[in-house]
C-alpha cells in the first residue's frame, strides 16, 4: 500500500499526472464492484492470498460473478467454502474446480506444490468431526502445505492418541478438531511444543449447546500455546496453520 | 416409614390408641421444629446419614440451635459445610467440632470407622481446587471411608497423571475436581472401570465464567461412566462417592 | 496396560524380542485404525465394557465397518446408541441386531445375564420421557442388569411416587428421567439411600429452554447423594448405573 | 380515572369552569412532582394501595421526601422495601416506622385489620430463604391479610412438607419461596387448589446462577395453578397474595 | 386426602378390614397406570380440575388412552393442549371432542357454566399473540369462567388500550399476553387493582430470544400485582385465571 | 392528540354536544378493531407516518382486512414488512403492491418524494447482508428520503471502505448492516460526523449465535454517535434514518 | 481529511515539498503520542467533537496528560465521563473543570450556547435512573443543546408520564432512560414523531441481569423510531442526541 | 519422552538395571510433587519452555515451594503470572525476581536475549487493555523475542491505526488485545499477512459483560489469520507469539 502511494505521488512530482489524477488514483479501488459485492483484488498482494468466497450467503450466481472478476484480475487460485453441492453443480458449468462435498470445499486453479516449514497435522476427536477437519486440511493443502490427519483419537481412550505421539510432535503446526468436551486440544497442547490451533465443533447433543462447550473448554485450555477459532470453522484454522507453516525472517 | 406406618396401625388395631392418636401420630413431625429451622431427624434412617447443615445462609446461633436438636435426637455425627472461621470459633464455644479452614468444613462426633469396598480417590486438575477437594475428602472420611488425594496433575502435563496410573485404577470411586476447561474428568473416566464423579471448580478466569466451562465439559465428557454435580460441590462429590463405595447386594 | 507393558519387559529381558520390537509393541495400537475411526478395541479390558458406539454422526456404512473390527477382535456384545430406523435397516443386512426405535437403540450379541447386586431403577416425570428412560433401561440390561421401570409420577400427583415407595426404596440404583421443572430428582433423592443418577430431558418448551431448566434444577438438588449426566443422556446414565451395581469390594 | 373526569366535565358544562381550567385540570397530575421523583399519589384510587417505595436506589433524604409527599396527601400507610438500617435509622428521625432487619422491610401507619378471605400462607425451601418469605409476609399483613409461615420444608424431606398438609390444604394463597433448584413450588403446587406464588431466591451457589435455577424450575413447574415473581422479589409475592386475598363479586 | 384416610381408619378400628387391607388401601393408587403414563384421578379432588393432558409429547393412540381412563373414573371434563389437528382428528373416531384449531386445544364434555367472581379478560400486545391468548380463554371458559378478549392493542399505540379502559378496569382478573418487549404487562398493572397474569410469547426476532426478552420484562414488571408464568403458557395462565377468579372465604 | 381534546371540549362548552357524548368522544377509538387487530389510524397523525404492518405473524387474508381499513381511512401509503412471497402473490388480487422478494417488502401507494435534509446511506459488511439492507433502503425511499448503497465493504479489506469515503462523508444519516463481528459500525462511526444506525444480522455460524455476536459488538462500539437496533430490523433503521433526514427546528 | 490530503498534494505538485515530507505528511499523525495514550486531535475536525476521555480505566495522571495534549492542540471544550470524585479533585489541582458527582460527569471549557434545532428531553423510569439520565443532560448541554428533563415517569403510573404530554410531544429528540422492564422506551416511542433513544439501566435486581432485561425490552421495541445504547450509557445517548439535534440540509 | 523410554529399554536389555527397576523408572515422575503442587519439571524438555507459575490461586508459600522445586531442578528462568503485589514483596525475601506491577508479572532469571524470526507486535485498543497488553510482552520477552508495543490506537480513529501501517505490516506476529467491541483485531487482521493473536479484555460495562462481547467479536472475525484466546489471557498470547516467532524448518 505504500509502494502505490509513494509511486502515484512520484508521477506527481514527475509532472507525469494532475492532482486532480493523483488523489483519484490513490482512491482508486483496488477491487472489482460489482454491486452486490466488493471484490477484494489487492489482498494477494495485501496478505499472500487471495479473498476466500464464504459461499454459504451467496447464490450460484454471485459466486461465478465474483469468480469471474477475480480471475480476470489474474487470481489463479481461488478458494469457496461452505459451498452446497447444487451450488458447485452450477459453478462448475463455467469453471473447473474440485470439489470437496464432505467439507463443502470448492478449489478453483488445483494445490500450490507444498513450501511450508513441515507438515500441518490435523487431529479430531471423533468420526464426526472429519467435515470441519476437511475443510482445515483442504484449505492448508490448497495454501502450499504438507498435511497429515488422524481422526477420531479423542482422550476417553488416551492410548489412541499416545499411540501417535511420534507423528503428533513432528509436526510444525497443528489443528485439533473436537465437539462435546474438546478436551482433545488441551491434551494435545500439552504434548507439543510447536502451536495448537484448536477448532470447536458443533458434534454434540444436550449441553454441548452447539459447539459452546467446545469453545469454552479450548479457551480455558490450561495448556499454553493453544488459541482458538470460531466453532466448526475449519478454512480459520488451516489458513492461520498456514500462515504459521510459511513464517520467515523478517524486519 | 412404611414400617413406622405399620407399627401404628398395629397400636390401632390392638386399640391402644384411638383414631385421632392414630391420626395425629401418622402425621407427627420426625424433624425438629425450630421456627427457623425443620432438622431433619429421621434422615439417618431414611437415607443413612444424618442432615448436613449449610452453613453459608446460617448464623452461627442458627447452627448451634440445629446441632443442639441433633444431638438431642441421638444423632452423633454431624457434618457443617461452608463453615467461615468466626462462625467455626462461635459454635466451639458449645459443641468440641474439628474444623478444616481450607475447606470450611466442621465435624461433630469424629470421623466414622472406614468400611466401604474400596478407597475414594480425589484427583484435583490443579492447586487452586485443593479447597473444594478437601471439602469431598473430609465428607468422605467422615462418612467411613479410605480416601486418598492426587493433587495437580492437570492435562496439560500427562506423565503427572499417567505416572500414578496404579493408584488411579485401583481406586473404588474416583472424584474428579477440576476448573478451566475441565478436561481431567474425561482423561480420568477414560481410564477406569470405576465411577468417576467429576466436581467443576469456579476456579478460572474470562471465558471460564466461574466455573460454567468445566460444568460443560464435564457433562460433555465423551468418557462413559462419568456423571457431575454442582460447581464447587465438594461435598456433594464425597458423600455420594461414600454411597458408591458402601453398596452391597439389595432385594 | 500395566500388565501388558509388564509381560513386554519381560519378553525383551527375556531376549524374546529386540529392543525396537518391545518399543514398538509399547506403542502397538490396541485399536483398529479404519481411517474414519480409530476403534478401541482395549476398552473392555480397560473399562469392563466395549466401547459404544454413537450413531448419530456416523453413516450406517461407518458403523458397519466398526462392527466388523469389533467383532474381528472378538467382542461379542456391542451396543449401537442414537441410530435412526432406516440406519438400523441398513446395519441389519450384515448384523443380528436388537434394535429399539423408541430409545433408538441397537444391541449386538444380545443382553448379559443379569448379575448386579440389585436392581436398578429406573422413572420419569411423564410421558415424554419415556425414549430416555428406554435407553437407560436398555443399556443397563445389556451390561447385565435386573431393572424396573415407572414413567409419568412427576412430582405434581405426589401420590403416584409415594405410592410406589416400597419398589423405590428398594432398588439398588435409581436413574430419575424429567424434563420440565426436573423437581423428580430432588424428591426421590430425599426419600432413598442409595445412588441417583439425574437424566435432565429436552421435553418442556419456552423457559425449558431444550433441557437447561430440568439440568440446573438437578445440579442444584438440594438432595444429597444425586450426580448428574447430559441432556437426553440415558445410555451415560444407564451405563453408569450398571457400574455402580457391579461394585465390589476392591484394594 | 373516569370519574374523575365525568367530574369535570360536569363543572364545565355547568359553567364552573372555563375550556382552560377542564383542559389543565384533565391534565391536573394526581402525584406529586419532586424532582427526583414523581410521587403517585392516586395510586391507592387506582390500585386499592398506596405507592410502595423501593428503597434500593434511593437516599434516605429523597425516602423522606416522598414519605412527606404521601402523608401530605393523607395517605396513613406506606411500605418502604429494600431499605438498610442505617436510611431507616435516619427515617426514624422524622417518621415513625416499623422496621424489619431481616426483610429490610419498613411500614409507616402500622399493619390493616385483616379481612381477606382466608389465610396466606408463606412457605420456604430453607432457613436461608428466609429474608425473602418475611418481605412476603410483612407486605401481606401490612395490606390486611392473616398469614402463616411454614420455613425450612425442602422437598429433600419431603416428610416435613408432608406433616403441614393440613395448614398447607387450608391456605388461601400459598406463597412458596425457595433458591436452589425451586422445587418446592411444584410439590406445593401439586398438593393444594388455591393459587401459588412462586419466589425463585438468590440462595444457592454454583449452577444456581443467583436464582436463574430456581427461576427457570418454578416457570416450567409440571404443576398447574402456579405464577412466578422475580427472583428474591417477597414484596411483589405478598403484594398479588393479597390482592388474590380480597377478591370479590365484580361486575 | 385427609379424610380419605380417615375413613379408612374408622373401617380399620371397627374391624371392618384388616391391617393388611388398611395398609395397601393406604398405599391403592388414586390413579390408572397405563403403563406409558399413571393418570391422576383423584387430582380432581385433590385440586379441584382433572388432570389435564399435555399433547405435545404423546401419540393419539396414548391420549385416547388416558381419556377412557378419566371417562371410566367418571371424570365428565378432560382439557387436552398442544393438539395438533391430525391428532385431534384421530381422537375424533372415538371421543366426540371439540377442537379448537388455532389454539391446538381440545375440550372433552363442553364447557362449564361460568360462576366465578366476575370476567377473565384476555389482552394481547398484537395479531401473533392469538393463538396463545385463544389457550387462555378456552381453558377459562372450559372451567366456568365468563371471559372477555381485547386483541392487538400493544403500547405502540397507547390510545388503543386506554379507550378499553372501562373493560379492562372492571375485570375480575386480566391475563395480558405479549411478545417483543412485553410492555403490556406493565401498563395494564399500572391501571388496574386486580390480579395480572403476564404470559410472554415466541412473538418476535432477533433479540427477542423465543420469548426471553418478554419474560425478562414481565418478571422485572414496575407494577405491582403481576406474575408471570412460562412463555406460550396460555393453558397455565387461564387455569390460574380461574383458581382466582373463583377465590372463597376459606378457614 | 391535544387538538382532539381541545376541540372536543369547545364544542361541550358551546353546548354542541352532551356530556355523554364528550366522554364517548373522548374515548372515540381512532382505531379500526378488526377483532383479529386494533388498526392504528391516527398514527400518521401522532407520528407523522402511517402504521407499519407486520407480515411474519399474519395470514394473507388478516393482512388484506388491514389494508382495507386503512385505505378505507384514507391512508394511501402502506408499507408491509416480512411478507413472504405466496403471500404477496395473495395480496396482490387485492391491492396494487410494489413487492421486493430479497427484502420480503411490499409498498402499497408507492414511494412518496424525496425531501429530507440529505442522503441516507446504507452499507453493508458482506454480500449476505444485503436482504436486512434493502429492507432499510426500502423503508427510507417509501418516506421520501434519497438513498444510496454501498455493499460488501466489510472491515477485513478496509480499502474498500476507504475507498467510498467522500460518498461516507457526504451521507446525512448512515445505516450500517453487519453480521459476524459487527465491526463496521465502529470503523463507520469513527470516521463521520453524522449520526450511524447500526442493524446487526443474523449472518455467521457458531459463536455469532444468530446475531447476538455483531449486537453485542454494535452496543460496545468505541465510537460515538452509533445507536443500535434489533438483530435483522432493517425496517426499523430505515424509518428512524428517515425521521433523522427529516428533521427541523421546533419548540 | 480529504481536505488535508488536497492540501499536501497541492504543496507537492508546487514543489513546495519534497515527495519524502509530502510521504511523511500524508502519514503525520493528527493525534498526540503520549505513549500510554493516542490523543486524537483531528476529531473535532472529523466528528464535529473532540475526542472525550472515558475515565474509568485511567489514572488521574493520565486524564492531566490527555487533557494537556487536547488543550495543547487548541481544544477548549472537553468532556471526561465516569470520573469518580478522587480523580476530579486530583485533575482540579491543573485544570478548572465543571464537575458532577452524581453523574460522575466533568467538563472543561464551559457549555457551549445551545444552539440546535430544539430541546432534547431525557426521561426517566424511576429515581435511580438519574445518574444516567444527568450524564445524558450534561453531555447534551456541553455539546450546545437546550435540554429538558422530567424524572420518575415510568409506566407503572402512566399517568404521570401523560400528564406530561404536551412536554414530551413539544421535544425534538427524546432520551429514554430506564431500567428494570424498559416499557418506557416503548411507550414513550408510541406517542411522539420525533427520535427516541433508549437507555438500558443496571437498576433493578434478580432477573433484571444487570440492565439485559431493560436491553433486549428496548432492542424489540413494538415502537418504531427508537434505537438503542449500550447499558447506562448516558454519554452515548447525549452525544448522539445532540448530533440529531444538530441536523442541516447536506449534500 | 521417547528418548528416555528408549534409554531405559537400553539399560534393560543390556542388563544394567532389572525389570522392576525399569518399570519404576518408566514411571519415574518427571515432577516434583510437593503435596499441594506436581511441579512439572519436564516441561522444558517437552515444551520448549519451562512450567508457569499461575499466581492467582495460589500462596506466596506455595508459590516460593514452587520456584525451589524449579530452581533445584536446574530451571533457570521462570515465569509467574497474576501475582499480586504483596506476593511478590514476600518472594522476593528470597528470590530475586523483576516484578512488573502494571501487569502482576514477575521473571526469575531475568530475559532471554531475543532470538526470534522478527518482531512481536502488540497493539491495544485503548489505555485500560495496557496491563494485560504488557503482559503479553513481558512474557514474549522473557521468552527470548525483539517487541514493539502501539497502544491506544483503536477503530474509531482509524487515522491512529494507520499512520502506523509500516510498524504494523513488518511486524513477524501481532498481539490485538482490545475490549468494548474488539473491532481491532479484524481492522488489523484485514491489513497484515502475518499471523494475528487476538486477546479480547474484560475492559468495558453494560453490554461487554467482562469481555464476552470483544470475544464473540474476535472469534467472528471476517478477517483471516486471526485466532482468540481466553479474555485477558496476556500471557496466553504472549507465550503463542513466541512460539511462532521462533518456527523452523522441521521434519
Amino acid at each position: 500500500m505504500q509502494n502505490e502511494v509513494r509511486t502515484i505521488l512520484q508521477k506527481l512530482q514527475n509532472g507525469e499526472c494532475s492532482i486532480e489524477e493523483a488523489e483519484r488514483a490513490l482512491k482508486a479501488a483496488p477491487f472489482a464492484d460489482l454491486g452486490f459485492a466488493n471484490v477484494d483484488l489487492h489482498r494477494a498482494l495485501r496478505q499472500g492470498t487471495a479473498e476466500v468466497i464464504y459461499g454459504a450467503g451467496k447464490t450460484a450466481a454471485q459466486i461465478v460473478g465474483i469468480l469471474h472478476a477475480m480471475t480476470d484480475a489474474g487470481q489463479g487460485r481461488v478458494i469457496v467454502t461452505r459451498l452446497s453441492p447444487d451450488k458447485a453443480a452450477a459453478i462448475r458449468e463455467t469453471f473447473s474446480i474440485d470439489y470437496d462435498e464432505t467439507a463443502q470445499f470448492a478449489l478453483l486453479g488445483g494445490e500450490a506444490e507444498p513450501d511450508g516449514l513441515g507438515t500441518i497435522l490435523v487431529v479430531t476427536g471423533g468420526t464426526s468431526d472429519i467435515p470441519v477437519a476437511r475443510e482445515a486440511l483442504l484449505t492448508a493443502r490448497a495454501l502450499g502445505n504438507r498435511t497429515e490427519a488422524i481422526f477420531d483419537v479423542g482422550v476417553a481412550g488416551l492410548h489412541r492418541l499416545l499411540s501417535r505421539l511420534e507423528t503428533i510432535q513432528q509436526a510444525s503446526v497443528i489443528v485439533a478438531v473436537a465437539g462435546m468436551e474438546g478436551a482433545l486440544a488441551s491434551v494435545v497442547g500439552g504434548l507439543v511444543d510447536c502451536p495448537v490451533i484448536a477448532v470447536p465443533t458443533s458434534v454434540g447433543y444436550g449441553a454441548s449447546f452447539g459447539g459452546v462447550s467446545a469453545l469454552l473448554s479450548m479457551l480455558n485450555s490450561c495448556a499454553s500455546g493453544v488459541s482458538v477459532v470460531n466453532i466448526d470453522n475449519g478454512f480459520g484454522a488451516g489458513f492461520l496453520a498456514s500462515r504459521i507453516n510459511h513464517m520467515e525472517a523478517k524486519g
